[in-house]
């Protein structure tokens, strides 16, 4: 199928990939892992409700750092910051240090999408396949281990030390992956995090995640300005040949 | 036999490598690679006098980059510096650059230890493996997806912007981890770099490497300051219980 690309796929020599709703399902694991929680600690919480709020409060969490109001902080403690406040926003008490660490860790054990393994394995084959996520390095590793994840490299925000969307995100992975940026696709289920990747010259490729925000409806992107368009990984790996 | 181990050994959360000359054997690597450019190109060469020079290169150049001489230069950039200057001294004449190019890439290409698959399997199941090497990312992805090298993060001197044996190259890959560097163990065939990893706090492992310089003898080196002490991969599982 390859024959099939056009010259500005074929000339895509790796695949980086936003993790977070496009890799693995973050909505459904920080619930469990709140259920969880609450099981053992009697808590009668809303945990839909909660994992929105944690989610909510991300990206204002980066934005301190993208305009320097914070210095370079990793994704695990901005995650910290974030749940200090949703403790006390939804009156959870009687949470040990310990609890409180392992409840934040709960972003290291996210499940992938049913389709992400197969679907990375086959890209594999092809293409070498780093995250460029803005979650940390350790973060990326403790997931990729317990989910099976295969990556050939943890790329992304604390290795490029800036967060997404900020250029530098996408342009120090490039420069990683020794490779120019229209070299590199990336992979993800938000346009404006493939917007960004565009305006420095990568390839982009849209997954539809239509579950990300559980039952609610995603909002509908236009996605007509991507590079590839699918509906899963096994389907971009379909149209990349692969 | 975890039990076995030490407070000290018990603490070690992840491993690190050093990579040539410890996963892999750069010498026949370079030698292989140049025996078939030569075959191409009618050269008479020889290629082990030149995989010494070339590795003999390495240190210098790295060393106008750890002093502030040279900006921040990939390896494989510091390799074709080499290479063009050894091209001359060799008197290798009628190469494209294309043909330089692929013959500066044999770094990428070099062949693991008989026991370093089994060893690093063995041994990533017990704990994380991170590239801590001089290598820039790019050649590390291309050698371990050739070699089938199972390493979950590729970090050490591009990432940590900073060369072996500086003490960020450590540190920095520490930090990525998320652990502090008495939870990291560097595993080497060099006591050099066991040693500066020890200064900053790393544990160390050694591996006996015996055949890295070819059928000289290689120097005997004092052993007896490291955490452990292997005479290969597998051995060195056996020692971490893993």
């Amino acid at each position: 199928m390859a024959q099939r690309l056009g010259p500005e796929l074929a000339a895509v020599k790796a695949l980086t990939f936003d993790v977070f709703g496009t890799v693995v399902d973050w909505r459904a694991g920080i619930i469990r892992e709140g259920q969880a929680l609450g099981a053992i600690k009697g808590l009668n919480i809303d945990w839909a409700a909660f994992a929105d709020a944690w989610r909510g409060l991300y990206q204002p969490a980066m934005t301190e750092v993208r305009e320097g109001r914070k210095p370079w902080t990793k994704l695990d403690d901005l995650h910290r910051m974030s749940l200090d406040k949703l403790l006390k926003d939804f009156a959870i008490k009687g949470l040990s240090e310990e609890e409180i660490d392992h409840f934040n860790r709960a972003w290291h054990r996210l499940d992938p999408w049913p389709d992400s393994i197969e679907g990375l394995t086959r890209l594999r084959r092809k293409y070498p396949l780093a995250t460029l996520s803005n979650g940390n390095v350790s973060l990326m590793v403790h997931m990729a281990r317990r989910a099976g994840l295969p990556w050939d490299a943890i790329l992304g925000a604390e290795p490029g030390r800036a967060y997404k969307p900020l250029p530098e995100a996408y342009l120090r992975t490039a420069e990683f992956l020794s490779l120019a940026p229209s070299q590199c696709m990336l992979v993800a289920a938000h346009a404006r995090d493939l917007e960004a990747a565009a305006r420095v010259g990568f390839r982009t490729g849209y997954v539809h995640r239509p579950h990300e925000f559980g039952p609610r409806a995603k909002p509908k992107e236009d996605t007509s300005a991507f590079d590839v368009v699918a509906t899963d990984f096994l389907d971009l790996a379909d149209q990349l040949g692969s």
